[in-house]
């Protein structure tokens, strides 16, 4: 149970003016209430109103130790969950549910309750999440710090003459070595025509001399994601790649630059955008500037043209830029992750983004 | 694009008085269209009627080889997925929606279209898949017959001093060797006191000489899941775990007896459990007998005493008793699975239920 994240929706919940609501991502309820539970394919959901009730209801499949501040709503197979919920309702009309509801528990609640009026409240969750608190924020620190340990092992097997899947399994074996057994994403591990499609999934191919290669990794610690990508080179580095590595290098650091409170989403987009574009490469930047990330890897609130939202401290996102020519098999991308400060943000990632050459 | 599972779909339509459905879990989609599609968290859609409109709706990140009878519906990130869906909606009343389709959507399509009365219709679509045609049938017992092998190359295992964990990976790394990469769900590997708790993971335990070993795994193959369980013996077996095994195996027999066209599902539960229970271990058999599969592990109708439905020609499902002794640790199941025939079924798997003591 997190006083104050109650306390954060609460409030949030009297400035949008809803009295009620029903979380069911399980990630969700494991911020609010601490509680990990995987209920599969059976109900599980969290009511809260701002009259203080604070309402699991769980199946008895997944017992529970108690917590101060939670009640537990136990019902088991024979019982259909969200009649059982409906009981905990009140009278208000209107009931904001979670975006992630499988439908057919919301059909069933309007069923029963067909006067109410149902609205989608997630994005009260997810401008709470958005602000990560102080133990999240030293969360994520940690986790990128062992990103940076992993990335550091990694990049000298380029050169062993892997291909990509062997490349990300080593990868995986790595993060292993480090005590990470979950990652945010299926590392990313791309050889040149690999790396020149920023959508590229790892495959039979083998890098060769003269060969750009992106790594895009992370892992999830104490429940936290990493997100780290760096892109390095085999054996040599050629003029044109060069030019594009340094100009994706300056397209990043001016992101870092704009990422503090005050500035919007949108700015740090268009801190890296205009940079490269004005390069001569804005064609070849054909993806948003970066996500948010915290508990999942992709979190609500993307450094995008269109996020025109104001950058508060607390916020956690990445700033990945990128230039891809597949013509050319050249890809670079480089990307940290900031965590926003009152002066401006921290860069989580220490892993240097000088160009690197591995001997071959 | 299947024609067959389409005139099927329509003639179930046309029983339940339902016009329209939305269809979109991504396996049912793919069931229907052949198309493998994963949308993360954008809008799929598939649209029918009994008119015999059959849209996908669809991101344009997505591109699709255009289908004979399936017509594609683009949308783009700029727009709302749910609106262009909206438009293709005819005017009757009642529309069938997944159940489990994100509360988000359907939420913005009761905004949009206030009027209709929307009801779950994911059954006509599970009862439908719950039936296997030809095709599926030989999917079916072909990767049964990949399990059996994989099995085969288990068992020899579970004396070489390899932790459940260990022993867990070194079943994944048979399947690799067998061509298969995704499995059914994670190996289940359990040695004595793991073995005596049906829902225990597989963690840093040893077996010894005297234990019993469940091995409960599952593949992929060809789009379609397998799943079968042996329990073996490390080095010796004594009479009571003998009594156990030997009033397991007769159960299941018993099991794969009443797996026929008009008998119920909870027939075969029954059979199962019956003898158990006049044995004297009836408390001990904590679990329903087993569940439908297919391209899921798990699919709609399981073998339990609630299920009344009766089973017809080209059902797949599983008969897996089992008794487990916290206090002796001890634990025995044994599952096949089953195609049910005219004259009853087929057993898919064919490793051997005979007794089987590993020499350690």
């Amino acid at each position: 149970m997190n006083k104050n994240r109650i306390d954060r929706i609460h409030k949030k919940m009297k400035e949008k003016g809803v009295t009620q609501i029903i979380v069911t991502d399980p990630l969700a309820i494991f911020y609010i209430t601490g509680k990990k539970i995987n209920p599969g394919e059976r109900l599980l959901a969290l009511y809260i109103n701002i009259k203080g009730d604070l309402k699991l209801i769980i199946n008895e499949l997944f017992p529970q130790e108690t917590t101060d501040g939670l009640e537990f709503v136990w019902y088991n197979d024979v019982q259909n969950g969200v009649e059982v919920l409906s009981k905990h309702i009140t009278e208000e009309k209107v009931i904001g549910i979670d975006k992630l509801w499988p439908a057919g528990f919301l059909l069933k609640l309007q069923e029963i309750m067909p006067d109410k009026k149902y609205i989608n409240s997630s994005l009260l969750i997810d401008e709470i999440r958005k602000i990560k608190d102080e133990d999240e924020q030293s969360r994520m620190r940690e986790s990128s710090l062992l990103n940076d340990a992993v990335m550091r092992d990694v990049i000298p097997w380029v050169t062993k003459g892997l291909s990509e899947i062997e490349l990300s399994d080593k990868v995986k074996e790595i993060y292993a070595k480090h005590g990470i057994k979950e990652y945010s994403f299926e590392p990313i591990t791309a050889y040149a025509k690999g790396a020149a499609d920023p959508h590229h999934e790892p495959d039979d191919s083998f890098g060769k001399h003269g060969d750009c290669v992106i790594l895009d990794i992370g892992g999830m610690h104490k429940d936290y994601a990493s997100d780290m990508t760096r892109t390095v080179f085999i054996g040599e580095v050629n003029d044109r790649q060069r030019e594009i590595y340094e100009i994706v290098k300056k397209a990043q650091a001016l992101g870092i630059e704009a990422a503090k409170p005050g500035n919007r989403m949108c700015d740090v987009d268009a801190a890296c955008r205009d940079y490269i574009e004005s390069k001569g490469f804005g064609k070849y930047f054909t993806h948003r500037t970066g996500h948010s990330i915290g508990l999942e890897a992709h979190e609500y609130g993307d450094v995008s043209s269109s996020n025109e939202s104001v950058i508060e401290v607390g916020q956690c996102f990445s700033i990945e830029p990128g230039i891809y020519i597949e013509e050319e098999g050249i890809g670079v991308r480089i990307e940290d992750l900031v965590l926003i400060t009152e002066s401006g943000c921290e860069v989580l990632n220490k892993v240097t983004k000088d160009l690197i050459v591995v001997e071959d």
